[in-house]
């Protein structure tokens, strides 16, 4: 069981290393690829193309501008694409998510929030989790972290409020 | 394996409907729920909870407005939430998709496009088809379909324009 | 009387805090906290259906990006809630707005300006006002403060550009 | 205890008249105006200086475009203002949302969706209930009541979809 | 002859000087005020209301966010108003823009561009040149010069690229 | 004392016809083109170098979409300019009000509402009302009888809500 | 000389059908397309690929929502593309627009306005003319009667404001 | 064969100069203008009225806010005018995009990416390699170079992810 993470630029990086972070976390085997739609479009093909073959289940996508990476992967592939919309220097993320959200008919992107890399990851664990079931219990196991931390910070605003 | 699709009012159905229809057509179980993320807050939250348990792999959730609805249903499990944004009467449906897709972290929700029921449903029969390897073969034959489709309609108009 | 200050993250506490200043200018004692619709749904769930017999009498909500706080809260109680609309890293506030305010028929949010944590408290104490005559003479008392602090400045400005 | 209901425009009326018919469920008093921020301006301000005087206790303020009545009241009166933004025939709303949602710090209007009559009302409602206990016992009652109603039409849905 | 350049706040003061300097640069004699119509909503109108009595003949407003000082001085003289939208930290001020550009049938307010202090002076001048002959003449010359300003640039340019 | 109205289509004159009856109950004398800055840039160019001479003191342009006709005149005269944003069939009128105001630096354009053609011509008769007290005269009355109409509907809502 | 013609789904043809007319009226020889980059991802690539030995000299890309169709192109040929954004029933065509014109560094599309058909085909003989002068003639010539077009509609408009 | 380059501020250059450096990239000569469609109207239309005759094939043309410049040099010359949006200090460029793309039917403007001024240089040489076989020779190569620099990063990802 493994992840694909495409990001169409090296830029996008700093943003997805983010959700890396998380599918390490959660033991999740992946592998991180720079592959442009525009610059490289037959290796982006070639790998859309491949994936399944190649023991990929998920697809994360991230782009940024007239964002079209997602889109093109998802269409050499019925596996399941999830788009990371990334903000770039101009129009604030707005067309980066117009780009992978608004697809036609027929070709789904499982969009996320504007550089909500972590976001991206825990989808594509979750999509796993729906046949491992191990996978399922972690992320309960995470979620209950998740609330102590906010709990934890729900103490820490009451004292300084008291 | 079935999918819920929990819509936020009836009157989100018209746009629903066809992506039931795309169930239908992949064979795929699912149960159609009015269930009001604000009207019916209890009944979203017991439905979620229990969402696992009885059966359900994967959830739609389709609101529009401040459409809560799909992150609330997300809150409340780990199985993966499809978000499907409903236009309303203003705003030409960005209040719902923004309300839908910019999650913040740690609770994922994979949004389509803004009215994009059929994506919805084909995104939740791929992550399905995760498991279910009879599905991504039925996925493989709807995308020949659809090729085809656009190849008669490519006919059509080089015909017209001859 | 008491007021409660909700806020969907910690990082919401710096713009927060100048409405707890408020509450505080106004003698109006309130409890500030923590609490994620979507991190910790159970306790925001709790908080609400409690609130009333807690000795609350208004519910400032804060949160950003798809800002589910303020309408789950709401959902869950009939006291009044105040939505505060957090600005975060992309869309300028939008998302959060659009979030807050668009809340569908029958659960409404009174919505204040994207980071606008006074006029949240200020809106707070109005309403707190209708039962308590003499808070209502406090507000009266700020107005006069607040244009005396106008008119200073425009003596000031004045004097620069005579 | 009465509630002053102030449309900027009589073609605002179409809308706020399910605001009046909510107002006529819960048994509150209440005066609709026609005043115009921009055409009769000394009517609006004599209106909100003596509208504490002449026994409101909440003021609603519905206008479209540069919608700036709420706000104009809400500088006149310390009563709480609730701003209802009309779409007019261009920018879907969003001029009306902001003119009224975005107000400075000192002089809150809570905000309601565009259009959002009913909850404009709900709201006033909800406020009035801060004082009176027999309309927090009628909020509760509403809130079954459209349950009930969002139950019917889930059961509804499910039968056609059985 | 006398312009009136009224700010809703000190912080647009930065902003606003610049069209100040484009005054004196024309000898147009001009009284600079900082009036809230929010905070000080009777001195906005008491202003406005005698605006034509104490010798202006055009007044400029200048506000941010809901921005509603330009509208307001409007609804109480005839003299024609220049609206000023200012951006503030939120909306990249699209809601000063739209606050007070959408003004409603009736009551018109000349707004020019975000910030466009120069722009707002510059057309306050164009307005009195109407009735004085030595303005428009020294409109035309100031044109000359920006256009002079403009080939310098050109020339400075062509010579980097030679 | 005359006003150009230049539309930069025909397709504009409905909307515009409504400020051509503002300036007919004003009594002020207009001449009412279509000229089109991109299919008869001559004809503009021309049109607006010569308006002073031609007797011309303010000038109407009225445009849509990427509506440079109001800064390719104002560029072209030192007379003011007003913009008249014309809503087309995509973007509703955003396109046209943007490349209206937000004219650079030297150049003004008094930009009025989307589709605002009444208080184009209202804010031309203010201009011209600098040296013509008795339009300035006019418009007092002319507020007076919009203030009455606004009481008669006033008065027939407080009717129907009695 | 020949220009290629392509649209992501039949229903843009209403819309492209209008610079078809453009190109008859220049002589210039198309071929229209039917080509969807998701739905018939491998037949755009292999038409993009063979477009300049098949003799296209320009390519058209027309297309709606998350409009990846002329990028998609643009990144397998390095003859001119030009983008066409279709309005769909959402969003006011600001989906498709920034996905044409936003695209990233390396591969331009020549984007036009939304539904901007006629533009897009004048574009493509600008393009064209380059290398054929007599397409420049017939240009100067279209001019030439667009111009003569707007200058009838303006005399019947000064007629029937006479 | 030369492009000119015409940017409507010297503050635009900074932007610009990335395109000129792809020019000379590519060997293509071109002439650097600073020319101001508002400011220096007369030059910007005697610019491109000689603009064929001067030996010019492609005009790009770059400019913010209101950015009238592109639209105003189409009007003139039936070359093929590319649009650069630059991004200003309010609106995130938006208001620079919509002024550009938005043309009216006749004069159309090939428009790039907002600060996409690489991606306009590119797309001039697209148009010249409609008659100069070597361009296009050369613009395969860049894109090779392209690509490569792109798998250059991906195995330097893929490297830091082992």
């Amino acid at each position: 069981m493994k992840i694909a993470v495409v990001m169409g630029s090296d830029s996008d990086y700093e943003v997805v290393k983010k959700g890396l972070d998380i599918l390490k976390y959660f033991g999740v085997e992946y592998e991180a690829r720079v592959i442009s739609a525009h610059r490289t479009p037959d290796t982006a093909l070639e790998f859309a193309k491949g994936a399944e073959k190649n023991g990929f289940e998920v697809i994360i996508g991230a782009a940024g501008k007239s964002a079209h990476l997602p889109g093109v992967l998802a269409a050499m592939t019925v596996l399941p694409v999830i788009g990371l919309p990334i903000k770039s220097s101009t129009m604030d993320g707005l067309d980066s998510l117009l780009s992978i959200v608004q697809m036609p008919k027929g070709i789904p992107v499982a969009t996320v929030a504007i550089n909500g890399a972590e976001n991206a990851a825990l989808l594509a664990v979750q999509m796993l989790s729906i046949k491992d079931e191990s996978l399922r219990e972690k992320l309960k196991k995470h979620r209950i972290e998740m609330a102590e931390e906010v709990k934890r910070k729900d103490s820490k605003i009451m004292g300084l409020e008291k």
